[in-house]
């Protein structure tokens, strides 16, 4: 996606090998615009797979999705990463180690929200490690399910993730992938 | 606004005096068509506002305030509950007690998303005891920004958040004021 491009360039900033900051148009602020772009250049490359729900997890995945299911015209569904009291149904439960923040986070869907009739789009902002994605895809599975696929908006290709799901035989797709961010360089695969 | 009535009545349910649980279609499953209504009747009252940023918090204010932001062709920005390790700037900060997770939370606001130069509506799904406004009003305060207003989505009007605000000269625009929750029956304004 060339617009994302651009953006990641312009505003994009490397603070390490392993982590770029897009906190000015994704995960702190967020363009409404950008991001209904990326809502329907996912509903595209997914359009025949009949998908029935949206499926995210909180809190940087939730704009991308939303634009995502809103395109689509099926609801969005965020997985939340710790148990509220207005919680009270039975929910899938699966853990995820965040390396960004050095934490494990429980995280819950409510089983109502998620049937074995549902064909379940994964949506998130980032695939790096993969940890967030297995766990959603753990909660797909524990609902009887179908996987559409993921959707993510900048895969870091240097990082094992990716390859992982597509080696399992999910079908991944990545509007940007960035192939390296050594030397303070973010190269584009 | 009748939709979001009807959806409330439908799919909202009453846990006790104080919580109405509406993971259905707000905060944990999100029906996309009816926040894109919603940000279009925020944006329909706050035109007239010149308004140059949305503040919003995570996680539930998100779909809201992206939906508002889109329709005012404005940036939205959310408040992050915890430091992450990719926010290095300086950031504003405040504390909001959280009545339904019973636990204070640190907000942070990146500096460099917030000036003295900006108009700033903050939407929020939920107005009870108004913590979680006030916080990002101080927020706002600290930046020198101006406060246009407060969007909410559904507002607890037999708590005392929503009279504090406006007492305090606050314009507060609620699509929705419940007036009561008890015996089990949902009763607006």
């Amino acid at each position: 996606m060339k617009r994302l491009k651009e953006k990641i360039l312009k505003e994009g900033l490397v603070l390490s090998e392993d982590i770029l900051k897009v906190d000015n148009f994704l995960n702190h602020q967020i363009d409404p615009v950008l991001m209904q772009e990326i809502g329907q250049e996912f509903a595209k490359q997914f359009q025949q797979e009949s998908v029935s729900k949206v499926l995210t997890i909180e809190s940087s995945g939730i704009a991308p999705a939303l634009m995502t299911a809103l395109e689509l015209g099926v609801p969005v569904v965020f997985a939340r990463k710790k148990k509220s009291l207005t919680l009270t149904d039975s929910f899938y439960e699966s853990k995820i180690f965040s390396f960004t923040k050095q934490e494990i986070n429980t995280v819950v869907v409510s089983k109502k929200l998620l049937t074995n009739e549902d064909r379940v789009l994964i949506i998130d902002d980032f695939l790096a490690n993969g940890q967030a994605a297995e766990g959603l895809i753990e909660v797909v599975k524990m609902a009887g399910a179908h996987l559409s696929g993921v959707g993510i908006v900048i895969e870091k290709a240097f990082q094992n993730g990716g390859a992982r799901l597509r080696q399992a035989g999910i079908r991944v797709e990545s509007l940007v992938e960035i192939a390296s961010l050594a030397n303070g360089q973010i190269t584009f695969k």
